[in-house]
């Protein structure tokens, strides 16, 4: 039942791959779903192609051996990549890692923060079962938190609110309670991968691509931009072979562009959702990492009326504005009590702990932490990472955009593959790779055009400066390792994912 | 695609109800469930029963309406337990809760030690993306506790282990990667319902009944005894009605009857599946409540060897044992890598905090106060707490059966039961919240036989005294309310449920 076709479905051992420990998870979901989508015609089939499936997973399930394949791939990757892991001290020639979307530049203040003594509480409640939405408590603290950086004209309701362990969860369970197998959400792309897994594996709905580029033509002002038209044409193809729409994923500030979308855009890509009765997921995890005052970011929330608010289903998480990744809290923000309970009952499957709760709502309620001490100090480091790398490329006669938000630079490289193709794409993020600095390469995010490659910068000074060497290195040719290695020497592509 | 039949689907209104806060998010599943296994010659249709579906849930997909239909129901009585919730002080008559499968009994023990100082640890890594099998730390300290308290001949390893956020999602994800969509489960009945819901919602995997009964026929020695001849029998039978089954479920300690195993009869039952190639699920989330000294149990693990191990997975959590079902931890063991593996790509969506894993293997590897402390002051609690009820019950000249393992009392009330249906068992449930306390009835469990109900022990004095006081007031007509309340008059039993 999963939305994979099987003659097309390529076999692990020739699929792309994707180049970080978290990114990783999609990058070969992107690939699949890549050619999902360029299929649309293709009916869906069950999964069984003998290429893919060809080890001895008897024991599992169709879908289950999906499931696994995902994670072999992502795993080989991460164990290639974590045997030899960059450490100042005890492996100072490991890998550097500008590929993972992670801020890396506050667990001090983080660390400091969470050890102070009003985190620590243990309550019978807390230990006993909780209401699936989350504790009231939370609930309350995500609304008011949500009404004042999300810039709320009116006070956000505790009732809208769902609590659950991350994002990837979220997609998860609203996929399923919005779509039927096989349905689609439109996504324009470059876009983080990993939506492509979060949707499937449970959910088994796919990905419609709302493919964007790099030429600026017509009303357009800055390069990948999305437009109605762009969606209008997205949405008649998707329908004009086959595949039902049921909504779209907009990413705000984007990842891995940076962009973020003025409110006349938002309000447009609204109306057209309206007008075609699409949800609309809105991915807000990087609202509060936005570290270029000039940037005027605007969350779905502040709007003044939502056009479709029965259609429209914001997410945030802590995992990126608050560099907490592990700790595993994300919150839906929704209208629609029936989606907002659907959701919820999922999330026996997506709970957090109690005492993480708790902790969740101390923090969010630290206003003066927040806003005097986290958000300032950790701007003024993203901003200064920021411009290290940013000058860095400039130094090398880069182009990139950036547009002061998110961890990440989308830099162009393609005047480094002669002849413009994927494959050297692939090859030039191994050459980096061997040079030992891990990067996320263009395809991983189902961007049209080779050449393109996503610089995480929210990592220490450091590791910074080593990682911008040895991609120097490469990219002058004065790297260690040979320019043109050949690939059956090396591992293959796919065994570097997760 | 859910394994609900359309036509004989009961409406909501009309369906039975679950009892208490937590199984109460099963019973209507079991109920619906039974119809499945009940049915087992139809196929598997769509959702779209009008009636069932007559909310404007337009918003949801098919599968998105039932799941939240699943939550209405139990959010319903939730809600009307919780309005009325028992407080020694500001609710004194308020709803005494026997209901809910909870250990509330050490809650000093566990908060003092929750709260020591080497629980507080934030450290980068934890704050990271984890490995989604769960940090190695926990898995070291998990392969380590399980390999003593069950007892295994050989140190078990932690490669085998998955951690992630609870039982349910276990179930959940265990079901999606061994099973195809509709496949099913054996399951030995009475049993713990709310499994109906995990395996259903997101793996869309149903369950096959094999039905118990409380005569001892045979070569049977106990009620509800479990045997070879009728897992055949029920195997037959779903084979002959179409179903393909995959696996059995084994509860051990036994939730609703407290039944343990012997090895002898644990040997057996995975021997027949191993001739049927079936996968065993052994769900053990009780196995360190086992209170009664004279009980012999006996972990899967602990078994010289598993006839076969590809097949054979074990499941525990601290919900049970260390009364801590809001800390959401659980942990699979297999010595089967693809298993282990899918289940670990899934855990991406069922994830817990760093923090939550890094006080886990704290507690998990402090063996001297488990050993000195908690397992000797739990038992003996637990025991007086089953001591009190067992003697309350004799004294009102009520059969049950309990054997010194878990938090419940399985009760043969049939007596009240003039006709002996369920709808009188139903009536007879609804005279115990009309006066105040909650129980779970046997139709929750899919027993087959009408007056069971399980009354739950593992709760403070004060509120055992005053809930069998209740409870005795209803079985000599001595309550308050009406012996034969008008059904029109008050709630609905649908309406009790979570």
């Amino acid at each position: 039942m999963f939305a994979l076709p099987q003659k097309n479905f390529r076999a692990p051992t020739t699929c792309l791959g994707p180049t970080c420990t978290q990114d990783m998870d999609r990058s070969h979901g992107d690939d699949l779903e890549g050619e999902c989508s360029r299929k649309l015609d293709q009916k869906l089939p069950g999964v069984g192609d003998p290429v893919m499936l060809s080890s001895d997973t008897s024991y599992l399930s169709s879908r289950g051996r999906m499931i696994k394949w995902f994670w072999d791939l992502a795993e080989e990757g991460y164990r290639t990549y974590h045997m030899d892991e960059y450490d100042e001290d005890k492996n100072p020639s490991g890998i550097i890692n500008l590929g993972t979307s992670e801020n890396k530049l506050c667990f001090d203040l983080l660390s400091r923060r969470l050890s102070q003594s009003d985190m620590q509480w243990v309550e019978p409640s807390l230990l006993q079962y909780p209401d699936w939405r989350g504790h009231l408590f939370l609930r309350e603290e995500v609304a008011k938190f949500l009404t004042f950086y999300c810039k709320s004209p009116v006070p956000l309701r505790p009732e809208n609110v769902v609590v659950l362990n991350g994002g990837a969860s979220l997609f998860s369970a609203l996929a399923t309670v919005l779509c039927e197998v096989g349905e689609a959400f439109l996504i324009p792309t470059p876009y983080y991968g990993a939506i492509t897994q979060h949707v499937c594996l449970y959910g088994n709905v796919r990905l419609a691509y709302v493919y964007l580029d790099s030429e600026v033509t017509g009303l357009d002002t800055r390069p990948f931009q999305l437009t109605v038209e762009k969606l209008e044409t997205a949405l008649r193809e998707a329908y004009s072979e086959g595949v039902r729409v049921k909504g779209l994923i907009l990413i705000n500030p984007q990842n891995p562009l940076g962009d973020v979308y003025s409110t006349e855009e938002l309000q447009e890509y609204l109306v057209f959702a309206k007008r075609h009765k699409l949800h609309v997921i809105v991915d807000e995890v990087y609202m509060l990492s936005v570290f270029e005052e000039s940037v005027g970011y605007h969350s779905v929330l502040s709007l003044e009326r939502l056009p479709d608010p029965q259609r429209t289903h914001v997410m945030w998480a802590t995992s990126k504005d608050f560099g907490m990744s592990g700790l595993r809290f994300a919150t839906l923000y929704t209208e629609n009590k029936d989606v907002a309970t659907a959701v919820a009952s999922l999330c026996r499957y997506h709970g957090l702990s109690g005492l993480v709760q708790y902790q969740m709502a101390q923090l969010l309620r630290d206003r003066d932490w927040i806003n005097q001490v986290y958000l300032p100090e950790n701007h003024a480091r993203l901003k200064a990472a920021h411009t290290y790398v940013s000058e860095e490329l400039r130094a090398l006669g880069i182009p990139f955009l950036s547009r002061g938000a998110g961890f990440f630079i989308w830099v162009d490289l393609r005047k480094y593959l002669p002849k413009g193709t994927f494959e050297e794409e692939m090859l030039l993020w191994r050459r980096f790779l061997d040079n030992k600095v891990l990067l996320s390469f263009g395809k991983a995010f189902e961007c049209k055009e080779p050449g393109w490659f996503r610089f995480v910068f929210s990592d220490q000074a450091h590791r910074l400066r080593l990682g911008m060497q040895r991609v120097r290195q490469v990219l002058t040719g004065k790297s260690q390792v040979a320019e043109d290695p050949h690939p059956s020497q090396t591992q293959k592509p796919s065994d570097q994912c997760r």
